[in-house]
């Protein structure tokens, strides 16, 4: 089948380029002592997981636990949940996960970690838990120095858990567009966070994982010493909001769109709108078509504006677009169609979608 | 079950309330000469399109071909896609659901329109077209006069298809805030469609259909003589940006999450952000809940602000949200919690979720 004969609007991933970023980023990590455990939050597609295990990822990290079965009954079978867990059965499933799968977890709260703890051991089995200290994003986490040396002590002293390690998540930082500006203010985050480390260290406390760096930020924490994991997600397929200097991917999601009326000379509309393109960031832009942008986006409508309005843009024609974002983009969607070059090579479930429980 | 036993984040119906509504719409519109076709891409749910009909809708309205299989195949069998659909193989698909059920289509463009005649031929049916025309809106459409009555002639003169009538959407009015000056645009919209459809059939075109009106226009559309179909959707629902004046209906869709973090007395951080809200228009609101508000919405995390620090919201607390636009949060969702008062009664899947095909 080839892309043009498509129904739209269709999601689209070019898997020569997919591959390719994955390739780049495990070729940039071969001779570093930091592991790669890439975001799957993004795909939420267990083979996409499976394809950037195969490539060398340690595991891989998700935002929910529902995200985590998914990728554990997929065969994937060393998965951080980068988020926390507090409900008493969401604790349950967590804990039942790791009767057969490796499921490790960010914690913060010792209620919670000690609800956790009584769960494993009633369930005999070790849950793995990472810190979350917050360096600076102001979200969830305790705050590193004293109060998250005090929490990993507790830690380590319940049973049905291990302490695994830390995670802090510069995001604030990680899409500051100036790249010297943006590796100053990681490098700040970084600094709290293996000072932090250290100082449990000395005191006695094992720390595998001190994890950080997204995929504006991956190579700022690669190279910051103490630091021996990084969790880039979006890396795989760079969007317009990760086209940031240094950041070496290339585009390889995108969404075909038909034009469905063309009223004026300046309007065209396609039959995308905010169901079809996440507007978190911004809005979508065409790949190959120049002096055409979107200008608003309804509910199951895109409307363009022909800066020239001599462009002749047809109804029925298709229009590729580079989506803003794409972890909101792609659970908009339930397939991708995988194109290498003009053809439709396969379908792809997005297995994970939705599963924001 | 309870309410407060749900794992979070839950879409939450209102059942009472729901009911409530789409009586309400029933009483109004009793002793009118107008007909109700509510819009569905707003529920996406065959069960409330059923629930609509059998409180007297003529028959539903949805916004795509995808939506409308989910909707013929539940039963549903007077069903209008508001919107243009030009693939060929769109047009079969079509073309074939009429083979058992009665969908009709929004068409623009006479090259789309004379492909459909001929499929329609082929296949042995007759597809309903709704014209539809730009009152405004400056989206699809032809425009109103001349131009609409010149396709309209060739539309009755084409086999295969059926000249239902004319729909225009007053979008850009239906939403000012005052209620005498979203009357007057409304009107100005009105007057021009239902001009136009006076000379078509001044020209000897028979004009079943006049459609126009949303949930903040619907009265308005109502009570303008010449209409004689309304298509407001978010009626059953009300959400945040529908609260304006003339529009009586009450909320009835929640989202319920779950306190994951506190970490400072001044924020607390909820597991819900933009892949459970969406953000089409505003961030939701917190319903029973003072003094907290929705300072961010991260991927996966919603970050409160605690104006009065004494707020005792702890880590595992539940918290009920309304959103700001049903249609774009429902379609995060997979399926609906029934809820009447605490008790949850029922799980409805959400069919035609991402049918955005």
């Amino acid at each position: 089948m080839k892309k043009d004969d498509l129904e739209t609007p269709a999601l689209l991933l070019d898997i020569n380029v997919l591959q390719s970023n994955i390739r780049m980023m495990a070729d940039y990590l071969k001779d570093k002592p930091v592991k790669l455990r890439p975001h799957a939050k993004c795909h939420k597609t267990p083979i996409i997981a499976h394809m950037q295990v195969k490539a060398g990822a340690k595991g891989i990290a998700v935002a929910k636990l529902g995200e985590a079965e998914v990728m554990a009954n997929a065969g994937i079978n060393d998965v951080y949940i980068a988020n926390q867990v507090v409900q008493q059965s969401k604790l349950e499933r967590l804990a039942a996960l790791n009767e057969y799968s490796t499921v490790s977890v960010a914690v913060d709260n010792l209620t919670v970690i000690e609800t956790l703890s009584k769960i494993a051991v009633k369930k005999n089995v070790n849950v793995k838990v990472i810190e979350e200290i917050d360096v600076g994003l102001n979200r969830c986490g305790v705050p590193p120095g004293k109060a998250a040396i005090d929490l990993a002590k507790k830690i380590v002293q319940l049973k049905g858990l291990i302490f695994e390690g830390v995670m802090g998540w510069e995001g604030h930082a990680a899409f500051m567009p100036d790249l010297n500006k943006r590796k100053e203010e990681c490098h700040r985050c970084y600094k709290k966070l293996v000072e932090t480390v250290n100082e449990m260290r000395r005191e006695g406390i094992e720390v595998n994982t001190v994890a950080a760096g997204g995929t504006t930020s991956f190579s700022i924490a690669a190279e910051y010493p103490g630091i021996n994991e990084i969790n880039p997600g979006s890396y795989i397929f760079m969007s317009l909001m990760h086209r940031l200097e240094g950041v070496p991917f290339k585009h390889s999601l995108t969404v075909l769109t038909t034009v469905v009326s063309r009223p004026t000379k300046d309007r065209a509309i396609i039959d995308g709108g905010v169901q079809t393109f996440s507007t978190f960031w911004s809005y979508p832009k065409p790949k190959d078509l120049e002096g055409v942008e979107v200008k608003e986006l309804h509910m199951e409508h895109g409307i363009l504006k022909l800066k020239d309005p001599n462009i002749d843009l047809r109804v029925g024609d298709k229009i590729e677009f580079i989506p803003a974002y794409p972890d909101t983009t792609i659970n908009l969607h339930d397939k991708f169609y995988i194109v290498r070059g003009e053809n439709v090579e396969s379908v792809w479930k997005i297995g994970a979608r939705g599963r924001v429980d």
